[in-house]
C-alpha cells in the first residue's frame, strides 16, 4: 500500500515533468526496446493472448516480426494474419476478415482468404481452403463496396446490407468498418472488422488506427501480389516460347503442331488437366450430302454452328492427364457423351467464341459437368476454363478446356491471360498447317503435271521400233530383249559404227539433210563412239529412248510451233562436241565427255522460241522461277527430270561419286550456253590458253589439265559448238543464219503483239534487209574471239577460223551490196524529192522491203 | 538546482523501480510515439543532422518513414538513401556506398549506385549517374568479394585489397564494413561502409547494428526487384505476342516478316535505336563466279565466314531510330563503312555467333564505335547488345544490334534474355519465309509444268484444219476468219446438223465405226443441235479446238497406252447425252444442258485405265491430292484446266453468274460419274421418280422439276450415260464389255507385277473365263436400278430397258454354256482322279485358260 503512494507521488512527478520523463525514458528504456526489437536472432512470435491493453502492448516488436516476417520469404496469409489479430485486438473487433480481389470472365469478385480472425485465433481456422471460399460479387455487400468505391466505410448498423454471408455462417453483422488494400490504382483485397465488442459501433479513432496500420498490411500484400505477376508473366513468355519452339520445328499438320506445343507447355499451365477438341473445318458440302436435305431424305442440321456457320463437329480429342501419373489420351471422334464434351461447353464455346472461367463446376447451372470422378484416381472436376482456338481469319479451329487450378482456387484473370496467350498463339500458328496443306497439294498437283508431261514426251513404245524394232526381229518389247540382241539390232541397222570414219566427226556436218530419226541414230552412235555405254553400262534399252526423246524435244515436238530452222540452229551442232573432243579427248575423261555430250542432247530441251529476256518481260513462270540463265536452267530442269525416270536414265549403273560429278558438269555445261555468262568469262578462257603456250612439253600440259575441271573450259566450249554454225561453209551457214534470224522476227513480232513494245532492229522484221550488217558485227564482238583462241588452243580448229573469217567476208559482201543500193536509193530519193513530194512515199515503202536478198 | 535535485531524486527512485517506470512509460509515452509513427499525414522528413546520440534519436521514426517510403512507391534509392544516411551516422562510418549486382555476357558485376553518402548527405550528391558509374568485376575490391562469398566482411586495414577506385576518386580506404543484400538466393546489392570515424575500424557492434538494418533494405531492394522483373518479364510476353501476331499474318518473305515483327514491338524494347543487318545465305558459288577464283585471276575470299562457313555479306540493314523523331531507315547493300557495321561487331556476331553486350562502347577497345554523334540530333552510341538470329537449322540468318538503353544504364542480363527471346523467335520463324520461297518455286514449278502439259495437248494449229481448213478455203487461221466464214465451212463440211435426224441422237449409236475426227464433228455439232453455240456466243474459233482437244484427250492419246476397247467405253457415250436430255430438255435450261455435255467431254480427259483403289494402292499423287473419287476430280481439274486457257474457252462470253452456275454444274456431273457415288445415292433417285407419279398434270410436274436442280438429278443422269453400253444391242455391248474387261485385266496385271498383289476374280486375266457371269452380276446389282427407274421416269427409256433385259439373257447364255462345260471338265476330271493321279494337273491347266469364248 505505501509503495503504492510512492508510486503515486512519482507518477504525479512525472506528469509535471514530461520534459524529465522523456529524457528519462529515451536514455533507459528506449535503446533496450529497439534493440530487442532489432535482434534478428530472436525469433520466437509474441505471444498476444497476454496482451491486456493497448497501452501496455510493446507495439513495435509486432512491427518488426512483421517486417521480419516478410523479409524471411514467409507465407502472405501467415503475415497478414499476425497483423489482424493485432488489429482485432486494438480495434475491439469480434472478428476481421480478408478478402482477395480478383477476376473471372471480365468481372471482379472477391473471395474469403482469412476468415473471423479474432485475438486468439488460430491461423489453421482462419485461413480458408480453395474449396470453402466464399465469393461475393462486386455489386452487393459491404466488402463489394468498398472494393467498387475504393474507399474505406464505416457502416453502425448493417441492416442496410443484405449480409447473405451471415446466413451461410449463422453469425449476425451488427457493424463493420472495411478498408480497401491498393496495389497503385489496384484493388488487391479488402479487410474488415465486424462487431465492435466495446461500443455500438467503430469509432473515428478506430479508423485512424486501421489506416495505420495499412502500411504494413499493403506492403506484405504488395511484395505477395508481385510474386505472383511476376511468376505468372514468366510462365507466360516461357509457354510462349516454348510453343514457338514446336510450331517452328518443321512444317506440319494441324493434330501434330497443337500437340507438340500443347506438350512442351504442360509444366507452366498450372493446372491438373486440359484437354483439346479440334473442329470439323468444312464449310460447304458435297452435292451428294447436300441433296438428300435438299429432298427432304435426311434432316437438315440444327444443332450450334460457329460464328462462321460451321456444324460443331469435334473430330478430335487430346485429353493432358497431369495429376497423378502423367498421361496422354487421343479420342479420334469423340461421341457427344465423352466426359469432356457432354457438359456442352465445349460446344458452347465454339458457338459463341467466349472465353469461360467456371468455378464449381458440380454445381453450375448453365453446364452440366460430371460429378463423379473420371477416373480411379478419384480425380473430380472443379474449376474449369475453356477458350476457343481461333485462327487469324477469325475461324474457331478449336477448344481447349483446362481443369482445376494446382492450387485448388479457381483460375483468375492472370490464368485467363496466360491461357489466352496460348491459344491466340495456337490459333495464329495454323497459319503454317494451313501452309503445309497447300504445299502438299501444290506438290501433289505439280507432280500430276509432271506425270502428264513425262507422258507426253517420252518416247512411245510404238516410235522406238523405228530404232530397236525388237518386235519385228525378237517378237518382244526392248526392254524383255537381252542386251546381246539389243546390240545385234544396232550393228544391223547400221546405227554402230562402221569402219568409216562416222560422217558426224566431219566439220561441215549439217543436220539440214538428216532426218529426225538419222538424228536419233547418230546421237545413239555418239555414246558407242566414246565408247561408255559398255564403260559405264548405260542400258541399250535405256539408252536409245533417252536419245530419242531429248532429240525429239530438242527439234520436232517444238518444231511444229516454231521455224524449221530454229532445228538446224539448237540441235545437232552440240552433237559435234566431238568434233572438238577429238582432239581434246587426252584430257577429258569418258566421264566427261559423256557428260558433255548428254549435256549436249539436253541443252536446248523445251526451248521456247524467245529468248531470256522475253521470258522475264512476258512474266513467264520461268523467270519467277530463275533469277538468271532462265532458259538455260529450264532445260537443265527438264533434262534432269528425263534423266530422273527409271526407262531414261543411262546414268543409272554410275556410282554415287561418278553420279555427282556427271551431273555436276552438266550443270555447268548447260547454264553456259547463256551467252550472258560467256561475256563474263571469255578473258578467263584467253589466260587458260595464255598458260598453255608457257608449257614447252605438250605432255606436262595434258597432266597439268587434266588436274581441275576448272582449266579444261567446259564452258567456253559449250559456247563453241553453240556457236559452230557461223564456222561452217557459207553454203550452210547463210542457210542456218536466215532460219534463226526468222526465229527472232517470230519474237520481234510476239513482242509487238504480245508485249506492245517495239523489238530490237536483230529482232525487227521491218529491218530484215539490215541481216548481213548484224551478222558482221556478230561475228566482230561474240564468235571471232572463241575461235581464234580455240585455235591458238588446237591448232586442229584452225579451219574453223578460216571458214568463220571467209564467212565475214561473204555478209561484208553482202551488206555493201545492201547499202550501195540503198545509197541509189537515197540518191534516186533525193533527187525525186527536188523533184515531187509524192515520190517520197514510194521510196520508203521500197526500203522496207521484208525480203532479205542473200546473193 | 533545486529542480535538477529533484529530478535526481525522480531519477534514483525510478532506477530502483524498473516496473513502475516501464509502466508508467507504456501508459504515457509509448502510445503517443507510436501514434505519431504511424501517422500517414505526417509526410516531413526527419532531420538527421539533429541526431546527436543513437541513444536520443528517436529510431522508430526513422524505421516507420522507411515503411512509408516503399508504400507510397518512391524511388528505390531515395529509401535506401535514407536508410544509409542513419546508418552511417549510427556506424560511425565516414562514408557509405550501395553497388548494385547485375550480369553482363554471362558475367557479374557491382555497378555504384549511391556513392559516398554520410550522415549529412544530399541525395543527388551520392546518387550515381549511368554515365558516371564504376564497375567492378566479382574478382577483385571488398565489394567483389562479398558478392561472390555472399557474407558480410569487416576489413580492418585494407592493404591487401588493390581498390582502384581510391585511384579514381582521390580517396583513401582505411578500413572497410561490407554486407551483401539478397533476394532469396540471389545476390541484389552490396552495402559498403568505409572509414570508421571513432575508432580504428568497424567493431562487431557495428556488424550486429548493420545487420539489423539489413531487413529494411532487403525488404526496399526486393519490391524493386520484383517489380524491374516483372515489368521485363511482362515485356517480354508482349514482344513475343506482338512478334508472333505479325509473323502469323501472312506468309511473307524475310524482310518484310522480320520489319513487321521488329516494327511492332519497338516500344517493348526500351531502347534508343536498334538494327537488324541480314545476312546472304549463299553457301556455293556459281561456277562463273567460282573458276575465275580457280584460275587465280580474283583473289579468293579471305574475311570472315559464318559457322557454317559462307561469306560474311550484309545484304540488307534496317535502322529503327526511336529517339527523338520516330524513323526507320533500310539499307540495301550496305557498305562495310556504314555507321552500323564498321564497328566490326556484326560481323565478329556473325562468326562467331555470340552475343555481345558492351557497355561505355567510345571507349570498346575491341570494336571501334563511332564516337561522334550519328546525326543533327547529337545522339550517340553508349551502350550496345548484338546478337545473331539464328533460324532451326542452326545458321546465322541475321544480327540485330540494340543501342543505349532508354534509361541510360547498359543493358543487363534481363535485356539479353528479352532480346535474346524476340531474335530467338524470329530466327525460328525463318521456317515460314524459307516455306514462301518454297512455295513460290513450287507454285512455279507447277505451272511450268502446267504449261508444258497444256502446250503438248492442245489442238496443233495443223491438226485443226482438218476440222476448220480456213488455210485452204480462206487463206487464213480459224482465229484470223470472220464468224460466217468458219459457218461457212462448218456448213460445208457437213459438221453442222442438216435436215436428216442425226445419226448421234439414236441409240444404238456406236463410235466404234467412227475416226476420232469423226467424233470431234459429232462433238460440235452438238453444241449446234442444243443451240447453245449462238445463245452463248461460243466463239466457232474456240469451240472447234475445244471439242478436238478434249476428244483426242480421252481417246488416242491415251489409246496409246491403253486398249483400244478402251475409246468405246469412256467416250463417246456421254455425247449422248443428248440422247437423254432430248426429251429431258422440257424442264433442262440450255445453259444445264450445256453444262452437261461439256462435262460429258471432259468427263474422262486423262483416265489412267486404272481405277481410283489402284491410285490410292499405288502411292499416285492423284491420290495424295484427292481424298475421295480421285480420277474424277481429276479429269474435271484437267478438264477445267482447258477452259482457263483462253483459245479453248468456250465460256468467255457468259457472265458471271452464267458461269459460276455452268462451273457448279460441271462439278457436280462430273464427280457424279464414281460409281460409288451412285450407290450413296440411288435411293434418293427413286424417291424423285415416286414424286413425279403424283403429279396428275404433265405441266405441273415440269413446273415442279424445274425450280430445283437437285430434282432435275443430273448424277443419276450421268451414271445413266456413263453405264449406257449395256443397254446397247447385243453386238455392241458383247464387244465393249471384251474391252473394257481387257483394261481391267491390264490393271489387273499391273496390281501383280507392280504392286505385287493379287487382283480381284474382275481383274485377273486368269479368271476371265467368269466374264459372263461378272456381267450378269453387274447388270443386276449396277445397271438394272439405273435403267429400270429411268423407264418409269421416262417411258421413252424404256427401249434400253429392254435391250438391258436381253444383254442380260444372252450372258447368262454364256454362263450356263461355260458352267456345263466346267461341270464336265470336272466330271471328267473326277473320272480320271480315280484312274490316274497324273491327269489331276491337266485338267487343272485347262480349267485356267487364258480365252473368254463369246459365242
Amino acid at each position: 500500500k505505501m509503495v503504492k503512494n510512492v508510486d503515486s507521488a512519482a507518477e504525479q512527478f512525472l506528469d509535471a515533468n514530461p520534459q524529465f520523463a522523456k529524457q528519462y525514458y529515451d536514455v533507459n528504456f528506449r535503446p533496450k526496446v529497439i534493440s530487442d526489437l532489432l535482434d534478428n536472432s530472436r525469433k520466437t512470435a509474441l505471444d498476444v493472448s497476454k496482451f491486456h491493453d493497448l497501452t501496455t502492448v510493446e507495439e513495435s516488436e509486432v512491427l518488426f516480426d512483421l517486417v521480419r516476417d516478410i523479409q524471411d520469404n514467409l507465407q502472405m496469409e501467415k503475415s497478414v494474419f499476425n497483423l489482424m489479430r493485432h488489429l482485432s485486438f486494438m480495434l475491439r473487433a469480434d472478428r476481421m476478415s480478408l478478402f482477395m480481389y480478383r477476376q473471372r470472365n471480365g468481372v471482379a469478385e472477391l473471395a474469403t482468404r482469412l476468415f473471423n480472425v479474432s485475438k486468439d485465433a488460430a491461423l489453421d481456422d482462419c485461413l480458408v481452403p480453395p474449396d470453402s471460399e466464399i465469393v461475393y460479387p462486386l455489386d452487393m455487400g459491404i466488402v463489394g463496396h468498398v472494393a467498387s468505391t475504393k474507399k474505406m466505410v464505416n457502416v453502425p448498423v448493417t441492416s442496410f446490407y443484405s449480409e447473405f454471408v451471415d446466413e451461410l455462417t449463422e453469425y449476425k453483422t451488427k457493424n463493420a468498418l472495411a478498408v480497401p488494400i491498393m496495389n497503385g490504382k489496384d484493388v488487391v483485397a479488402v479487410m474488415m472488422a465486424v462487431n465492435k465488442l466495446d461500443g455500438p459501433h467503430f469509432t473515428a479513432k478506430d479508423e485512424e488506427t486501421l489506416n495505420k496500420y495499412l502500411n504494413f498490411a499493403n506492403l506484405i500484400l504488395r511484395v505477395f501480389h508481385l510474386s505472383y505477376l511476376h511468376n505468372c508473366e514468366t510462365r507466360r513468355g516461357q509457354v510462349l516460347l516454348w510453343s514457338a519452339s514446336k510450331v517452328f520445328e518443321e512444317l506440319t499438320d494441324i493434330e501434330r503442331q497443337f500437340h507438340k506445343a500443347l506438350y512442351t507447355v504442360r509444366a507452366f499451365l498450372n493446372c491438373d488437366r486440359y484437354s483439346v477438341g479440334l473442329l470439323d473445318m468444312t464449310k460447304t458440302k458435297e452435292f451428294f450430302d447436300l441433296w438428300p436435305i435438299l429432298m427432304g431424305e435426311v434432316p437438315p442440321y440444327d444443332g450450334p454452328k460457329t460464328p462462321d456457320g460451321r456444324e460443331i463437329i469435334f473430330y478430335k480429342l487430346i485429353d493432358y492427364i497431369l495429376h497423378g501419373k502423367e498421361d496422354i489420351k487421343v479420342i479420334p471422334t469423340p461421341t457427344p457423351d465423352h466426359w469432356a464434351l457432354i457438359s456442352g461447353l465445349p460446344s458452347y464455346v465454339a458457338e459463341t467464341g467466349l472465353i469461360c472461367n467456371i468455378m464449381n463446376a458440380a454445381e453450375d447451372e448453365f453446364f452440366q459437368f460430371q460429378k463423379e470422378p473420371l477416373d480411379d484416381s478419384g480425380w473430380t472436376i472443379k474449376n474449369v476454363l475453356s477458350m476457343p482456338i481461333v485462327n487469324k481469319k477469325e475461324e474457331i479451329v478449336g477448344v481447349a478446356t483446362f481443369y482445376n487450378r494446382k492450387d485448388g482456387k479457381p483460375f483468375d484473370e492472370m490464368d485467363e491471360t496466360l491461357m489466352e496467350s496460348l491459344t491466340q498463339f495456337l490459333g495464329w500458328s495454323v497459319l503454317n498447317t494451313d501452309t503445309y496443306d497447300r504445299m502438299n497439294k501444290l506438290e501433289n498437283r505439280k507432280d500430276i503435271f509432271q506425270d502428264m508431261v513425262m507422258y507426253h514426251i517420252k518416247c512411245r513404245k510404238d516410235e522406238i521400233q523405228n530404232v530397236l524394232n525388237t518386235r519385228e526381229r525378237w517378237g518382244k518389247e526392248p526392254d524383255e530383249c537381252e542386251e546381246e540382241e539389243l546390240q545385234e539390232i544396232l550393228v544391223k541397222s547400221e546405227v554402230l559404227p562402221n569402219t568409216k570414219k562416222s560422217e558426224i566427226l566431219e566439220f561441215h556436218f549439217c543436220d539440214f539433210d538428216h532426218s529426225e530419226l538419222d538424228l536419233v541414230k547418230c546421237g545413239i552412235k555418239m555414246y558407242y563412239e566414246l565408247k561408255v555405254v559398255d564403260k559405264f553400262h548405260i542400258p541399250r534399252e535405256v539408252g536409245a529412248p533417252f536419245v530419242f526423246t531429248a532429240v525429239c524435244l530438242s527439234v520436232s515436238t517444238i518444231a511444229q510451233k516454231r521455224l524449221t530452222g530454229f532445228r538446224t540452229k539448237r540441235c545437232g551442232d552440240v552433237e559435234k562436241k566431238d568434233e572438238y573432243t577429238g582432239d581434246l579427248k587426252r584430257y577429258y575423261t569418258d566421264l566427261e565427255c559423256m557428260a558433255m555430250v548428254t549435256a549436249g542432247f539436253c541443252h536446248d530441251i523445251d526451248h521456247r522460241g524467245t529468248n531470256n529476256l522475253y521470258q522475264m518481260k512476258s512474266g513467264n513462270p520461268l523467270a519467277k522461277l530463275h533469277g538468271s540463265s532462265i532458259l538455260e536452267r529450264h532445260h537443265l530442269d527438264i533434262g534432269k527430270t528425263l534423266l530422273r525416270d527409271e526407262s531414261l536414265n543411262i546414268y543409272q549403273n554410275l556410282n554415287r561419286r561418278q553420279h555427282d560429278l556427271v551431273i555436276h558438269l552438266m550443270d555447268i555445261a548447260i547454264i553456259a550456253t547463256d551467252l550472258a555468262l560467256y561475256f563474263k568469262s571469255r578473258t578467263m578462257f584467253q589466260k587458260i590458253v595464255d598458260q598453255s603456250k608457257t608449257y614447252e612439253n605438250w605432255n606436262d600440259w595434258t597432266k597439268y589439265m587434266m588436274l581441275e575441271t576448272t582449266r579444261k573450259e567446259t564452258a567456253m566450249m559449250m559456247t563453241a559448238c553453240d556457236l559452230s554454225a557461223i564456222a561452217k561453209p557459207w553454203e550452210i551457214q547463210s542457210k542456218v543464219a536466215l532460219s534463226v534470224a526468222a526465229e527472232f522476227w517470230e519474237q520481234g513480232d510476239l513482242e509487238r503483239t504480245v508485249l506492245e513494245q517495239n523489238p530490237i532492229p536483230m529482232m525487227d522484221r521491218n529491218k530484215a534487209a539490215d541481216l548481213p550488217k548484224l551478222q558482221c558485227g556478230f561475228i566482230d564482238f561474240v564468235c571471232a574471239f572463241v575461235y581464234k583462241e580455240f585455235s591458238r588452243f588446237h591448232v586442229e580448229i584452225t579451219p574453223m577460223l578460216d571458214r568463220l573469217l571467209n564467212n565475214r567476208k561473204e555478209w561484208n559482201a553482202l551488206k555493201e551490196v545492201h547499202e550501195a543500193k540503198m545509197a541509189e536509193i537515197e540518191a534516186a530519193k533525193k533527187a525525186k524529192e527536188e523533184e515531187t513530194a509524192g515520190a517520197k512515199q514510194a521510196s520508203a515503202a521500197q526500203s522496207q522491203s521484208k525480203t532479205c536478198t542473200l546473193s
